[in-house]
């Protein structure tokens, strides 16, 4: 219920076949765990032991797995066929089992796709390119045929979009009950976190599944960003304690069959002064300039070009650190991005983070981040946390 | 105080130096997060924003980063120079920039070590090989460089895995303890992990630091491994209720300083029948086998064999489903592996994890894991976690 139905991938599959007509492509092999995701529902992390996809667009698609995972992929994965390898390293390199498959699958020659030349592994493992390994085919590079699917979220892919935003806002509003001077982030995220994600699972039921390997239910935090530091986006600390006049930079969000969303909001600790009003609502009017510059038909990039101009215009360019936002669903990030060397066409149907930020360094940080669905004459919050400061201070 | 000293920094420069000079490399261009991390102290998620250190052999190196880990990698990165980019795409590809840093640093031409030839990315992440942009440089895929160092732990290294594993070991004792018929794993899972870490980061005080993206603080867990489902080595549900009855597998750990270990036990709800017994004393068995192999001058491949001669000597084979274990430290997984595949020498100063595992479908699955640190004479066990049956059974 709380997952990507079958019908979906079936009608996901379907359209990478005709991509691969349109593309030329005899068919096309996979690694990267989202790609893999997107197309099977089989879900997992990239460690040392390779995984791939063999798609042919004509014929069957084989999933190769270890054996470690054979009997969950069974289980999971929409695909006509599961082969597993014993072991990575093993007496024998399993993307040499692969590169058989793919031969097996008449993808030994022609022009066969890929989203990467092999599998990249991490976790310390090595293996050759699938060029390498399949010397008489035309190895495509052709991560972008599901990109660009990916880029437009279906109705059921908007719905658990909806459904995690439910309890990032959940676990957010924790968090900001929370919060009280005295005590450090990670006992409030902490107990936010938890909180929130056993509500989500007492609520949604059995049938919810994260299919998720970094972040199973729902959770809020500070990733650092917590008074002077507010103003380092990646801030990594673990013990900053709220003390009164922080400004502080949260972030929220839950895994609901693996799709997210993103809710992140600017708290002050106690009254707001001047100074923190002023950055505040600034902040407040480079979000709603790029609300008001999303819509189908526009590019990306001038998305980003009506906040950088509003960034002029209000002499903030020395504070500025990042572009408007990215894509989302699957992935934390994905393409395309609001971002001024981005000119990919905005479409009904695509899921953007819009999250502008003032930083000054010693001083504080200044970013709300909210999650967006394009419409077909616009675009629509699905993020609903307030905005504004007087919602947003934390009383001491 | 919990992190790798600046000295140490810097004698693995020095190595790397070395290395460059024996493998006559000019320099070396690193792009994954571990190996930047090992070489200059600065942690980060690879995003679609690049991130790249160029290493000469002689002269200054740059670490060149996003505007938005301007700040951050300044402080944290023990490197000569940070350079930094707008963003990512941006009007300039990034990588562009990089290619011209390279080229300043005399890397331009001649041989040049890489970990991979580009920033690999994910998020989103399109960009062009490294020896696309260098035309004039021999790119050399030299991973297994900074690899060699990486699996030869210090003795400050060691220290950061051994403060690691207590605190595992604080959250696995939590979670045997909140383990009880009737409740979710989540629950218990959650509740052991924020306990832990609550305890964690007001022992080691202001300056712990986890440097991990996945994980601050400590965490116990069952990933799913739950009845049946514990015969699923990575079983992914969130919202299983313990039985009586159920034999359960764990997974402990503790980020510290960028450093990790591995603790898991099964565990089994209730007086465990004749059946878990026997099987899990068949684990014990192989867990045995596997400790007795471990000792310098061996190969990883020779522990593998004997604990895979003693699942053949006690007709195992059926329920055998992965190797021996795997390298850990700074990642998760690394390289060498317990594996029949894998030759490498055993050396005093490398770390592991055991845990062979007998795997029944639609019964149950039996599988302890230790952090072991080879010594000049055998090895000696980092996790101290009782092993013992009546040690691990949960009341009902």
């Amino acid at each position: 219920m709380w997952t990507i139905s079958a019908e979906e991938f079936r009608r996901r599959q379907a359209r990478v076949r005709e991509a691969l007509g349109r593309r030329g492509l005899g068919g096309l092999c996979l690694f990267s765990p989202t790609q893999v995701f997107y197309v099977t529902g089989f879900a997992f992390i990239q460690t040392e032991r390779p995984i791939g996809l063999a798609f042919p667009r004509e014929g069957r698609s084989v999933l190769f797995v270890p054996q470690l995972e054979a009997e969950h992929s069974r289980l999971h994965a929409l695909v006509d066929q599961v082969d597993d390898y014993p072991e990575y390293p093993g007496r024998t390199h399993p993307m040499s089992r692969f590169a058989e498959i793919c031969r097996d699958l008449g993808l030994g020659t022609g022009r066969v796709g890929v989203d990467a030349d092999g599998y990249a592994g991490g976790y310390g493992y090595r293996g050759p390119a699938l060029s390498e390994l399949l010397p008489d085919a035309a190895i495509v590079r052709s991560r972008d045929l599901i990109e660009e699917m990916i880029a437009i979220k279906s109705a059921e892919e908007i719905a658990l979009i909806r459904e995690s935003a439910k309890w990032g806002n959940l676990a957010h509003t924790l968090l900001q009950q929370y919060t009280r001077p005295g005590i450090t982030e990670t006992e409030v995220s902490g107990r936010a976190s938890f909180d929130a994600t056993q509500a989500m699972i007492r609520t949604l039921g059995p049938s919810y599944r994260p299919l998720s390997w970094q972040r199973a239910g729902a959770h809020a935090g500070y990733r650092g960003q917590i008074g002077r530091d507010s103003a380092i986006p990646h801030s990594l600390t673990t013990n900053a304690v709220f003390r009164a006049g922080d400004v502080l930079v949260t972030g929220a969000g839950a895994a609901v069959g693996g799709y997210g969303s993103e809710l992140e909001r600017t708290m002050v600790v106690g009254q707001p002064d001047d100074r923190q009003r002023r950055y505040f609502e600034l902040m407040m009017g480079s979000l709603q300039t790029a609300f008001d510059a999303i819509r189908p038909g526009a590019r990306c990039s001038d998305v980003d070009r009506a906040v950088t101009a509003y960034f002029e215009t209000h002499d903030l360019m020395p504070h500025w650190r990042h572009h408007t936002g990215h894509a989302l669903g699957m992935g934390i990030h994905e393409a395309p991005f609001f971002d001024v060397g981005d000119d990919t066409p905005i479409r009904p149907g695509m899921v953007f983070s819009v999250e502008p930020g003032i930083y000054i360094p010693g001083y504080a940080g200044f970013r709300h981040s909210d999650t967006v669905l394009v419409t077909e004459t616009g675009m629509e919050l699905i993020t609903y946390y307030p905005r504004a400061l007087e919602d947003l201070t934390i009383p001491v």
